[in-house]
């Protein structure tokens, strides 16, 4: 199967792959045991993923199979390699999966993205700045520097969105139970966005979240550990 | 089965069924087809459910076994009679259900506390009105009295918290998706809660989220609409 699948996402500074949601595709693909050719682009470059008929990564293309998405590169390897570990459970864990996909797109995501997003646009392909700075200024309705000022707050909102997760895993060693799936994955995007992108600790050392990220870290051979960060 | 099994759950005015984890209980319960007899209590009555080892409803007898807590009574049901139709779809589901069920607990019961707490206060066994008025003015931090006037801005945070679960409702007719499964009836309990002791509208009738309760609520023959209600 290698070579036939490539997955489109962002290209940051000195081989920083830090598109969040590539983060959920490259996860699942690992957990699938499907090898991939890695294809990075610049966030502002919308001529390199034209193809795929939409404007952000990531983009799967899996033989004649264009897929964007990030749910729904979820839902295509689930349905293409039925044979393969499952990422879902099945059907109700596929529809349970989604909700929590959607709560964490507009819960957890802007939770963690004032944490972040100032050194986010210092390790962003120069190129991208301008593109990116306005892009998240919109977003966020302030200037990237006035994150940083707030930051301890920000960090503390994280915190109480975290708390459910957090308790969570004082029960159970992973988002999904005894072993990890999807849902895990889309946890561990918003954690690995911030591990290669800041130096910032969002994670106390004796949080049950990093301990968690460490057992995330150590799949697949250490697939998500051994990568440039910040 | 029926009549082995024995649920214990709180005793509102008039027949009213409240407690909102015991509904959690009577759906997982109407789901494996399982038959049952209400035993209703007083939220004061700690005698009446010592023999759990426990204070808090609901309580779970069958045959021999002695359950608590609406999850561990989940658990139980879905151990117990493999044979019907799942809660939880599997493992990942399961587990996946765990993390789901502490956010309910810590978001989304928390913020429909203060939208329905003096309703309920007026639903209640007379009895249990100092014990209920002193439990929750304690977690509350204000007076019943005081969460009427507060009750616009509190239905407005609700919705906030309920925004991800709209979401997902406008891309699939079920929490758990194509079909209701344990998820759904978490959330369900949340609502029904509120629908058997407040008649304040929680839900705007073009709402996803009305639209889904409505098909929560024709589940299993109306199990969950044909109760006393507020």
């Amino acid at each position: 199967m290698a070579g036939m699948v490539t997955l489109y996402e962002l290209k940051g500074k000195e081989g920083r792959l830090y598109s969040l949601f590539s983060w959920r595709a490259r996860m699942a693909l690992a957990h699938k045991g499907l090898g991939f050719d890695s294809h990075p682009v610049r966030m502002s470059d919308k001529a390199a993923i034209a193809f795929s008929g939409g404007k952000t990564v990531p983009v799967l293309r899996d033989g004649e199979t264009v897929v964007r998405d990030s749910w729904k590169i979820a839902e295509h390897l689930e349905a293409a390699y039925p044979e393969a570990p499952s990422l879902f459970g099945g059907a109700t864990g596929h529809g349970l999966c989604q909700t929590f996909n959607i709560w964490a797109d507009r819960t957890l995501v802007p939770a963690m993205l004032p944490v972040v997003v100032a050194d986010i646009h210092e390790r962003i392909d120069p190129v991208d700045r301008d593109f990116f700075r306005a892009m998240m200024e919109g977003f966020l309705k302030s200037k990237l520097e006035e994150t940083l000022a707030g930051r301890d707050k920000a960090t503390e909102r994280l915190g109480r969105t975290l708390d459910p997760l957090r308790a969570a895993l004082k029960r159970q060693p992973f988002v999904c139970g005894a072993a990890p799936a999807y849902a895990d994955y889309i946890v561990f995007s918003v954690f690995q966005w911030a591990r290669v992108m800041s130096p910032h600790q969002v994670l106390a050392a004796d949080d049950p979240l990093a301990g968690w990220r460490e057992r995330i870290l150590d799949l697949h051979s250490g697939f998500a550990r051994n990568v440039p960060v910040a």
